[in-house]
């Protein structure tokens, strides 16, 4: 028996199938430091201890979307290794916060399975959830990739499509405990725009770019043990459909969240990925940009003091945002990502 | 109202004005660990904890140059986003050393403004101080700055050129609290040669050279939260005067001084910064050396295992350092960077 | 006398000579969480505090392989500044676990010196110790090494070449204190295959690739505070013997460790290090891929709960290692390494 494993296939996986993925993680402030290196990273609450215990935690914590990649990365070897596209995101939620010293683990259910008509391949939908050392949930997500077959004429499951929020309901968002916004400093966060600046319909262009050079995404994605070959094997991708190198696509959305900051800078924690797209693939050499659409805003009965912002963020590559391109417009073509997502943001009472 | 920032404009200041800058930042042990990766720093103090502890200190302290670009880079949003240069620094000095988990706050204050006569650009000069999470002064230095006009026929502030020293008094040094060289271990520093082996006059080959990649120059921006475009993004640096993306400034200072071990094995304190002038841009591809020159050696009255030695350190690029190219030169064009800094060293007693 | 060191020439060094190295060097977890994005570490034991917890450690140990490039590092300025050439090690043994916090200071005695035919160079065979900050030696290693003469016509010493064994013996390697397999969760750490499942004579073929890039590369060198010219000076190195900047070995043997965890998912501690061959430099662009064989199994009178598997792993560049391809071979110019080792695996019975 072959002892290196070359990850599952289509035909391998099973309705209600329970994954408990390996390789845990404890996730350091050197993780963090790295993650501020890789995307420059300028929300105060994750970057300032002090800022953080200003508002009622015990020091700064995790970026959601780092926690999200670790998890993300324990369940691609046996859930994407062998995808040939990560083709969305549903029901995202960050349910604790994570702190530097923290160890997780992650498993998967699978809960939907779906072959194509080509009968190559098929969609795997799994619902993947992060735990902490004290088996608390942190984070729980969909995601439906579209998986090879090993043998075209393998017989398959049973066909199940399962059902998914078009969002994450406002009143499902989690606020850490412990989060107190009265101590909550507008000017070293960066802007006196909170919660109640922000209208739905409103458009941001986030001005500013970035160009990803190779070394930076495979350092990334080797931080979050993510093993997708097309990421890190030039040679062997030089006979994919791409060519080159692919960029794993959390690092658009790091990217892009850490762009969105000009704009959105009090918007200190992401509490729910309500879907996402990755339009295009990235490569070494892409320079990104974003803009996001402000879709809702929400105030909770329990809580004045903090409000949630629904937001789109589309990342284009190598074009400027100034004229928001869209999917289905134009420019079609650069754009990398299409982002669903809620902030949680400080209110005017402040 | 816009929500993103395109940064303030030569007529946006105002003599007098105090900034405080936005995202505090808690510089931890992973930072360190980056800021060595990127440097490949080994000056004894800041690499060992026992080693620092054997000097009294509780345990390695933050390079003082990690610690100055955290705080410069806080300041770019709102001095230099629409700078055309760095055209200077003076009076830079550190004032309290600074450990992992220490918190960070940037402010500046123009002390200068000077329109160009032109009318397209003009010269702000601020003193920007930095602080720990006690309040506590650790860092303080004056930069001067080209800054575009948002308009050319914009009404400017009167000119004020405040005058700065041409050289910190090396009995305005600050001695690190606590800090005793009766353990120093010069086997383990790296050399015997102590503050006594110092003459004015002297010159130092540094002999080795380091070449610098895209993606690290990148890392080490971002990692100081340092946003100026000029280093990001390589679509908007195409039509710019260097048409690609430049190196920041400080990089090259790091470079330098990580270079300059090699014969100032010893120089364990950066303890301030005369001045210093980028002579010309650095791009990914350069192959940075550098040569130093000792320029004054003082003594304190307080403090007999103690002396400052003052150097001028040159960082070329591409060409050997043996024959001390100097600005004004045939070499002129090679040339990164001119600094002018004290360092702090044990002295013979030892 | 000039103050910068240009390191050690053959004739410079003289037997038994013992050379305390400079730059002592705490690793802290920023370390780890580079190390870990520099080739995507996967072996649960180095990953996550709580696995290690809950195998009788006090926390997640340093990966052996990164204290070897630590103090690997620090020997490189006065025994290989010169090398033309690493040509082996032999005797590598980590004695005690290194944990996050713990500072390092290594030593070298020479063993052994015999002057090559040509004239113009020398082997230097050194041992090399490492120490933490209680003075317990953590690691100890003979290499030898090819070192360029300053003066052809220079008196050497008097030839000695020292015995080194062929292997380490399995019962001279150190199980870490308090290291209790009990707790050991197979799936977390990714495979059901412990120790029994290996055979000699078997053979894995890792399947993963990884290209290198030069940040990576030079990030990770200077981050063992590696000086050698070799792997930093692309002009230096235009006219060296590659043409180009080279790979520090080191890199690849840690990305080989990296991709054997793909078949060796339990070979939770490298417990000696037979000796090793850097059969052709690496250089940016290489991409790696790695297989092993299994040489021999060991069992342990005083432990039932580990066994000792020693596996010889062969890195390529640019070519699968489907049909193990091996020095000597058709396929020699695509071989990088060689290397000999011992792991630590969990025995069966749990």
């Amino acid at each position: 028996m072959e002892k290196a494993s070359r990850g599952n296939f289509f035909e391998d996986f099973r309705l209600g199938q329970d994954i408990v993925h390996a390789v845990p993680r404890t996730i350091t402030s050197g993780d963090v430091s790295l993650y501020s290196a890789l995307y420059g990273m300028r929300f105060a609450m994750q970057s300032s201890d002090a800022f953080a215990i200003a508002c009622g935690l015990r020091t700064a914590p995790i970026d959601n979307l780092l926690l999200f990649h670790v998890i993300f990365g324990k369940s691609v070897p046996e859930i994407s290794l062998n995808a040939v596209a990560n083709l969305g995101y549903a029901e995202c939620r960050f349910l604790e916060p994570a702190f530097p010293g923290d160890s997780f683990t992650a498993r998967s259910e699978v809960i939907g399975l779906r072959e194509n008509s080509t009968g190559k391949t098929g969609i795997v939908y799994v619902r993947t959830t992060g735990h902490n050392q004290h088996g608390a949930a942190v984070l729980s997500f969909v995601r439906w990739v579209m998986v090879n077959k090993r043998a075209p004429g393998a017989v398959v499951p049973e066909t199940h499509v399962p059902t998914t929020a078009a969002a994450v309901s406002a009143q499902d968002l989690r606020i850490p405990e412990g989060l107190d916004f009265s101590g909550y400093d507008c000017t070293l966060a960066g802007s006196r725009n909170l919660f109640d600046a922000y209208r739905p319909g409103e458009k941001i262009n986030h001005i500013d770019g970035m160009t990803i050079e190779a070394a930076e995404h495979q350092l990334a994605t080797r931080l979050y043990q993510n093993t997708a070959k097309a990421h890190f094997d030039a040679v062997l991708q030089q006979s994919s459909r791409f060519g080159q190198r692919i960029v794993y696509g959390g690092h658009i959305i790091s990217l892009a969240r850490s762009l969105s900051y000009n704009g959105l800078e009090n918007g200190c924690f992401v509490a729910a990925i309500n879907g996402g797209r990755h339009v295009n693939p990235a490569a070494a050499g892409d320079t990104v940009y974003c803009w996001s659409e402000v879709l809702d805003t929400q105030m909770f009965e329990s809580r004045k003091d903090v409000g949630a912002v629904r937001l789109r963020t589309i990342a284009t590559k190598d074009i400027s945002c100034a004229d928001y391109p869209a999917p289905g417009g134009a420019d079609e073509t650069a754009i990398l990502l299409d982002l669903d997502y809620w902030l949680l943001m400080p209110r005017l009472s402040l």
